[in-house]
């Protein structure tokens, strides 16, 4: 578990008056590729209703760097940069499919761990240990 | 109680790719009227969730006359069509703000209720009484 | 041609306060599979911008049966119910991935034909024919 | 002009299924507000459209401090903090409509300027010396 590729194309609904991605869905497609990853590793949304704990986003970085467009082929890549008691930061970028090395937006994501009534708690052994704990 | 005028303006998020507002926006702007109206009529969210119900969308007509764009003001015009046991219906339309006859979008949505744990049940009669009940 | 089945998977995006799909979201999720169907077909939105023509949407009829949930694996199933001279209507419905009986919301989708600056015109003869044209 | 408020209330739209503004949306607050002083000090829509020009975003930092709720009264808070030859800074934040001194969501969003086909190109003057040039 280092990296996660998460595909998608845009669609009408992505787009603004611009013809490009509306600035403010690249954080969609940076949430649908880590809520991808972490059903894939064992804490998806069912395991958070279980644990009655969820993960809010409590700091976001955006760099805006090429507009997709829409019908584009594009690919989240993800990877998480650091692992705390309470908290977990994802780098995330968005690239064309087709040229990869083509990157589209960055985006720098801390998560929290809070409770069911949304008080902040430590994040679940069992989850720091898939992250990778590097605190 | 029989009409309500919820004004709004078209901002970057709720346009395409077309330059017009997005189909499915159209559903969000009905849905902050009939929310305003509600919060206004005394049956708004914090009432709702002291009762633990909620009233879901249960059918949507909706027919696209002219396409609202960028920056135009424009109002929704609601009014309670109907009203049943356990549901009631609103006709809603989307009109330019400094053309009052210019009709963009109409719209007719029928809501349910349903308790917390999303089983339907009968509208409370004080809603009832509110809305006009005409079963 | 006959049916297209688009699947996906509702994210945190898609619920609201109630823990599942905003009820606008079907929309957004019916146009995806319409558009990518589309692509496939050889009308998506390349072709479209060459042609300089879009398909908006003229009316939609939704009927909400069962709430998609976080995390759901669902797919939209479309087909096209008829074609006319200037517009054509798509059959779509939302799905369990797990259940396929369980038919989560219904929709009818009607499309017009327009130009760049929004002015109608017929269905270009290629998409009538891709399309099958029955008027 | 130094600062600009712009009330706003939380919809269903704007929740996801923790009973909280989705992430994303505060983006989307922010846009509206910046888009309605747009419109206020002369170089709104219709004005970039004329001029063939438009604003997107470069850069956007977000802190979440706290969530704002379905039917909360919010507001959103902007000042420009910085002006250059081809971009212009953005500060921002969500406040409670009725507990002012409660901060929801920080922002700082960078914009730059660029033509019709994207091209990046200098800040009209006109805009330079509304916004207070202090390049």
């Amino acid at each position: 578990m280092n990296e996660f590729i998460f595909p998608l194309r845009v669609y009408v609904e992505d787009t603004d008056h611009g013809g490009v991605v509306y600035h403010a869905n690249y954080l969609r497609f940076f949430e649908r590729a880590r809520s991808e990853w972490a059903e894939q590793l064992g804490f998806g949304a069912h395991w958070q209703r279980e644990q009655k704990i969820y993960f809010p986003v409590r700091n976001a970085v955006l760099e805006y760097l090429k507009p997709a467009k829409l019908s584009d082929r594009v690919e989240v890549v993800s990877r998480v940069k650091s692992v705390r008691k309470a908290s977990f930061v994802y780098e995330q970028y968005l690239r064309s499919a087709v040229a990869n090395d083509t990157i589209l937006c960055r985006g720098e994501i801390k998560l929290a761990c809070v409770t069911h009534d949304l008080h902040p708690c430590g994040l679940p052994e069992q989850v720091r240990i898939i992250l990778g704990d590097n605190s």
